[in-house]
């Protein structure tokens, strides 16, 4: 049941507007679609395995030492990579947060502990809480923005975070998968910091930032470069393919890019918060390019997941997120209490189809609910 | 010093022939090539963790269930994820052979033994000794044909081998990437029997076969459904791009494409192997699309990786390859006694570049040892 671990499954049924993940709503940049369309026929060279060229412009851009970076399949790649690698053996996670952490963490032995946000502060991290929580040789993953939840920590309290971390002998991994969709991503990004936190690692995406989902791409700056260096030699050598290595190089020259999504996320946040709230969703305030979300009361909308994806769109039911699901069963339809949703935020034109096709299926709700079928 | 454990460095020093991997050298077929400049833009979608629609048409392709198959990012991904899915204890490798094997068993604490082929023999494989060598509880990697070597072992005595490993609860895997590159694959391959050997799994590659080798696409047919499984779980759940699900189907469909190479490495491969021994190198016989090969007497050429390197012409360096390397230093120019390389076979044209880089290599050679710069 793989399609039901995480959004983004497109090809179990027909899906014409897909909300379930969180890439960057405007495509790949068209330039860098042209280039790829142009090297196509070079596709037959391997890939290299150090990805220098793309390593190289990486430093450039965040200021950092090549020595520091390590590229990967995706940034999922390289968290299976710090898990196969550094083979931690105990583990605390902020609840609820990205799945693939405690699996990665699962499939090496490490035994897991859960610092559970808590919904009436909005899933906020409270990070000197948190930093109570951390013991001695523990790993720690914080997602900033924090995927479902969209709340961001900023870096002067990720410092202080990491003080912690450092008194404990604690590894800290920081998710920034997300950050170049916040406002103001210069307030939260631990970039400026890393080169002085040997304890610490940040993860980027490119799958989000610059939609490259299906291309693969992600890429891990760590403050110690062992740590990169380790990443690097762990697994197979050539991970990244050719055409996510030249992909990457080339959004790199995509300057208004991340400006551009992020001024429309500002507005289109608003825009599907105020719509959901008033159909009658409890919506979680959110930095990011997706909101959590539920029903006010328990089953008050039906299995909204499942009405909408039979109008073929899909949105993120989160019942297997740890700290979401009400029993834990993992099955859409099977649990009468089951209601946190995600959504991603998209364009103006597909958000309205997007409340458009949640206003009808609420309307049916109450409908069905004034004439019941007896 | 990545460019050192591999072929396919074509990226740290301008290269203009790549002689170094083994792809098929009539490139990616136009029409997949076609259909990828197509959908560039779509790339943007998560690919399907399941690769269901490659894994149908995999499956009718081969005549095996799709419950059999799993997919990955090139065959060494799938290589990894069996040493990391089922962390085995102890190994068997021939030597020598491919270096990912040992190095993914490395990875996971596994403790490789290896079986040496004899140069007297060609390097062939005697799968009557190989299967005295076996013990209870290893696992065992069989390259059939064998990288770099050449030679490769008729399903029938496969078969013996693999009752032998029945007999003695060892896990076999068939790596059968150059499977497709043979004058008659289907006297070699063991696809036709694979659903009665639950201990084993063949592993084969789109990368070479279809030359797919930047985009990275390989995939496993196991005897046991539950190993395909244990595969797909392994790791995390995007590892094979969109692009590779979809160059893959579209490979597929070539029907004319393997052949069409077969054909040409039938002619090539002796005309290569005549070149290379007119001008006074010991050829090993080869059935694949690549050719092993050494100097006469020790030092008698001087270091040909690094002269045709400098002529912009890679060919594999076999001096990390275990059995193969004279003092194991690995680094290429520093050991006089270093000598065996490996060529891939090309089209005609590119061929002839490598037997005049060669040549011009050797008289220069000759022609330094009548007038010592002195």
């Amino acid at each position: 049941m793989a399609y039901m671990l995480h959004g983004g499954d497109i090809y179990h049924k027909k899906i014409t507007y897909d909300f379930s993940v969180n890439v960057n709503p405007l495509g790949i940049p068209p330039g860098v679609q042209q280039i790829l369309r142009d090297s196509v026929g070079h596709w037959d060279s391997y890939p290299d395995p150090e990805c220098r060229q793309l390593r190289r412009k990486l430093a450039g851009h965040h200021g950092v030492e090549e020595e520091r970076i390590a590229c990967g399949n995706g940034a999922a790649d390289l968290i299976y990579r710090l898990a196969f690698g550094i083979r931690p053996r105990k583990a605390l996670l902020p609840s609820p947060t990205f799945s693939e952490y405690g699996r990665a963490l699962s499939a090496v032995g490490c035994q897991v502990r859960h610092y559970g946000l808590r919904e009436e502060e909005n899933f906020r991290v409270d990070v000197g809480e948190l930093a109570r929580f951390l013991e001695e040789g523990d790993i720690l993953f914080l997602c900033n923005p924090n995927n479902p939840t969209g709340q961001a920590v900023p870096n002067r309290q990720v410092a202080q975070l990491l003080q912690a971390c450092r008194d404990k002998q604690v590894f800290c991994v920081l998710d920034e998968c997300f950050c170049e969709f916040l406002d103001r991503p210069d307030t939260y990004t631990f970039m400026g910091n890393i080169r002085d936190w040997p304890e610490a690692v940040i993860l980027r995406a490119f799958t989000k930032s610059y939609a490259l989902a299906g291309l693969r791409l992600g890429y891990a700056v760590c403050g110690d470069p062992g740590v990169a260096g380790k990443l690097r030699q762990t697994g197979q050598p050539w991970s990244v393919s050719l055409p996510a290595q030249e992909a990457g190089v080339a959004a790199l020259e995509e300057k208004d890019y991340l400006e551009q999504v992020r001024s429309l996320l500002r507005r289109e946040r608003e825009y599907v918060g105020d719509g959901l709230t008033k159909l009658g969703f409890c919506v979680f305030p959110s930095q990011a390019n997706y909101l959590l979300f539920k029903d006010v009361e328990e089953d008050s909308h039906g299995n909204l997941w499942e009405q909408l994806r039979e109008k073929g769109i899909l949105i993120r039911d989160c019942s297997n997120f740890a700290g979401l699901g009400s029993s834990g069963s993992g099955l859409p339809g099977k649990d009468p209490a089951f209601r946190y949703y995600r959504t991603a935020i998209r364009t103006r034109e597909e958000n309205e189809k997007l409340l458009d096709a949640v206003r009808m299926a609420v309307q049916g709700k109450n409908e069905k609910e004034r004439n019941p079928v007896i």
